[in-house]
């Protein structure tokens, strides 16, 4: 998609709304978005990512909002459109960096992010509102209105921003869904309505893209949640992500058809569901879920436990109890196991060894390779095109997705008849810009679109305490270490003489087994010894050594540790 | 499943024929089986595996042979069942330990053998044999017969092993394909009469046995060829494994309908081409591919190429070409690309990478998730149950598949009829016993089965030029550095007063940005300078300073290096 005949053209006027995706790893806008118009600032989603296996010891991905920071004071608003991680998980990390602004979520996602803000002491000082699929707000020259989506997370709203450019629908996570275990289907009539006034930008989740049809309703886990309870002989253990608070009513609902009652285990599993109940997400009290003595004291018969770990997370419950060393739970034969979603791409191992384990308990296992145990909350390509014919827009942009699904969803949507030159494929940081620029007025008056000039945006990483500190230096480093290990090698020198006065003394890990390779050790400190025969200059005799031992330890052993020598002079 | 009650008795005889799967990396018996039966050893593939990411620089895993090599004087052949690299691999390697014996393979996997070993100038000394899927090997005790099998390789073949105990069936990796590319259909004549006969123990690949069905035919990707030939505009480009040769004549086959010449790049497509037309395994002449300058400069639609890359490998031809850095080849709007193959668990982010990058080129590609560009080498559950109903097995040992795997395919087995008690989950060095081991004789004089003492088998690392030095904490260390980065700290003391005469120094890597931290170093410094004011014995020092450091850095960061003090006395 060759866009450079679309970027910035030196003349014409100011643009009317600059639509800024601002972070997401790649996913393009997934994390955090914002609108711009004049000197004000609407931002969608403070959400965070899980680093991919490259980033060595990275513990979460935020986005870099640099741009916001310089313009704190033109922040009219920030709307948080559902609460899973990569959506509101960055939110606290920003505010300790300055962010501020008034927040806005629906009542679940609102309890989550209270949690989140408790626990990095920011709750007291941040503004936040609850909002409804109804409400609408003024926010500066934006004006915002919500329309509900069914997503794997109750109260997910859609995001319809009203600007001076014209009307930006943004589907945010989504799908159609005919018979929601809610009972509160997509908005269809309320994105009909927007369709027949006219929408200027359509901005679409594009994540199953690669999908034919429509994702099957979240019903048809019900269909294979009862075929499950009705075989169980013993308990039954289901893993779902702690935020999909609709699958646990799914399960809670089955429970009680089978006279089995629910209890919950794993930190954001009891937190979450806690929450839900008293902003009454679930329909079940929670005096009335089991303790942990009742989960394993009960007839196996009427038990059902919901936990975390279904991902495979090292740390979670359920994979404590697949290599049984859970706290309060012990699997035991005639223990139905229900891993109730599928593995994310990078997570394909773990997942495959806690099933091993699960195994190895004794257990049955129930998973997705098995059976309906899991529907995506995202929509597949029949819901996209459903989303392309309600909503009709001038102008398109595919978010939520990585490149090959943002190139899939433009050309469907070209299919659906947007214009090939109204469909522009943006990145993190590349801006898109709406106004009137052209010097010979268009025909129509209409709104034009053009590549704004790239803003500093991405990906910051967090690290323990540090935010933004390791960048590509350290990371390399750490991947050279993670492969070949390293060596430093340390001589004092008499600095009127130069005799060697300690050493070399080599310390080395992750190179050779030390206690095992004594021999090897010694022969890389005659190598070294011979190096530095010839006094040299601090900084040469170093450089020699390292080129040597780099040499020796490649042509010995064909490892190529990182080398650092240290030669002093006392 | 608790096997305890199945262990080795004290009593009886002694076995008529051990068992002993030796290595696979958790697919049990993948790499290399042995059967053994008195004083004589079988050995069936000697593969290799590539590591998972938590091996952290190893460059390939191949089988413990320990066992075999106590004894290799007892080596009375080696069989080879196919050329993938998970069956051969490991041979130069375990030759190169000393690993010596007669090796038997169909003429393709020996071509591919001869390759390796003239690589590790191992050829000369090897005493290699070609056999067909009706050679007749008598090696001691061992009558050896084989099948042919449908697989993701020309001429792959399962064993069967006539010994002193009964017939053992070993299908290695299979799939039943009532239409195969090359016309031979798995021999299940072969295996009728063999169960007609009498089958004492089927060992048999699990690797889909959680797919529903058969695996559709190869001829299945066919239609999906002549498709993506028919719609293409410019050239197409296809990634696949470099040993499937029946891959790559499929391709050939529909290039010549649609009046296209074939050219082949990446090392080992070209070297594997070169031997299966060698051999006779390619119905096309050496001279008949195109060469690099005829892949670029003839006309587009006339051009076809079949490279490496198809999972996205860093260095293979397919990720160059996405990348806009191969040597011969660039691509350009218009082309096509397939990638004919399924990423491999733990491929996905490198393989999803590729398409993307693809993408960015502006070619349009094809991939899984949009269409049927590839067939698994592999039968479904509905093959496995053919396998079982023809062979009709006393004993059934499921191998080369992961714990789940072996968990379904014994029940899958049960299902078939096979005892419940007769079906055994082995581990890499868990051997099989059968004989006569009762004391009273069972009624029928049949052979009985049981487990045997473990034996040392399993996985070997090797990096670099090191076979097997790497062990636990190496790779424990390596993982640590990987997360956290080390700091050395290096301290030389007067050794009469005890003043210090250097340091300390500190030198760290993959912790933090050195540049941007010279505060924290020098607070670390002053941290170590307060540890060390009371004047200890050298290693009490030491132990303090690494306590200090690793407590400040915590505190400090959130970070746990490895930390590593140094005091000399000078």
């Amino acid at each position: 998609m060759d866009q450079s005949d679309r970027s910035v053209p030196q003349d014409g006027g100011a643009p009317l709304l600059r639509v800024l995706p601002l972070g997401g790893l790649g996913e393009i806008g997934k994390n955090m978005l914002a609108f711009e118009s004049g000197e004000n600032l609407l931002i969608v989603d403070v959400g965070l990512m899980f680093p991919t296996v490259d980033m060595h010891g990275i513990d979460i991905v935020i986005p870099d909002a640099h741009y916001i920071f310089e313009r704190l004071d033109q922040v009219r608003g920030i709307i948080l459109t559902h609460g899973h991680e990569d959506h509101i998980g960055g939110l606290p990390y920003l505010m300790e960096q300055g962010l501020q602004g008034p927040v806005y979520a629906t009542a679940l996602t609102r309890g989550l992010v209270e949690g989140k803000l408790r626990e990095h002491k920011l709750l007291a000082e941040t503004d936040l509102h609850t909002i409804t699929e109804d409400s609408v707000l003024e926010l500066g020259p934006f004006v915002v209105e919500f329309f509900h989506t069914c997503h794997s997370f109750p109260d997910s709203v859609g995001v319809v921003v009203n600007t001076p450019a014209g009307r930006v629908v943004h589907t945010s996570d989504y799908r159609f869904d005919p018979t929601p275990v809610d009972d509160k289907p997509t908005e269809t009539a309320k994105l009909r309505r927007w369709g027949d006034d006219g929408v200027l930008l359509l901005m679409a989740d594009s994540t199953n893209v690669e999908r034919e049809g429509s994702t099957p309703s979240e019903s048809t886990v019900e269909t294979m949640l009862e075929k499950a309870f009705a075989n169980a002989k013993g308990r039954v253990l289901l893993a779902t992500f702690a935020s999909n608070i609709g699958r646990v009513q799914q399960i809670i609902n089955v429970a009680r058809k089978y006279g089995r009652r629910v209890g919950v285990v794993g930190r954001s599993m009891v937190s979450n569901v806690k929450i839900a109940i008293q902003l009454g997400y679930l329909d079940i009290a929670q005096e009335d879920l089991l303790t942990a003595a009742e989960m394993e004291g009960l007839p196996a018969h009427e038990v059902v436990v919901v936990a975390t770990g279904s991902q495979g997370e090292p740390t979670s419950a359920m994979v404590r109890m697949s290599l049984g060393d859970h706290r309060q739970i012990s699997l035991r034969e005639g223990d139905t196991v229900i891993l109730s979603a599928m593995p994310i791409p990078g997570n394909e191992e773990m997942f495959n060894r806690t099933v091993d384990n699960l195994f190895r308990q004794g257990v049955d296992v129930l998973y997705h390779e098995l059976g309906d145990v899991h529907v995506s909350g995202h929509g597949g390509r029949e819901d996209y095109e459903h989303m392309l014919e309600l909503t009709r827009p001038r102008f398109f942009v595919p978010v939520h997705g990585e490149y090959r699904h943002l190139v899939l969803h433009s050309r469907l949507a070209e299919s659906k008849g947007v214009k090939k030159e109204n469909i522009f494929i943006l990145e993190d940081g590349l801006p898109l810009e709406f106004g009137h620029f052209s010097n010979h007025k268009s025909k129509s008056g209409e709104v034009e679109a053009r590549l704004g000039t790239p803003i500093t945006a991405g990906n910051v990483f967090v690290d323990g305490l540090g935010i933004g500190d390791i960048g590509n230096v350290v990371l390399r480093d750490r991947k050279h270490l993670s492969q070949n290990g390293f060596i430093v090698c340390i001589l004092a020198l008499d600095e009127y003489d130069g005799e060697i006065l300690y050493g070399p003394e080599i310390i080395s890990r992750g190179f050779v087994y030390m206690r095992e390779n004594e021999d090897l050790i010694k022969r890389a400190q005659e190598v070294v010894r011979k190096t530095i025969k010839k006094r040299a200059p601090q900084q040469v005799m170093e450089e020699k050594i390292k080129d040597a031992l780099a040499n020796f330890t490649y042509k010995e052993i064909g490892r190529r540790p990182m080398v650092l020598p240290l030669v002093m002079e006392v």
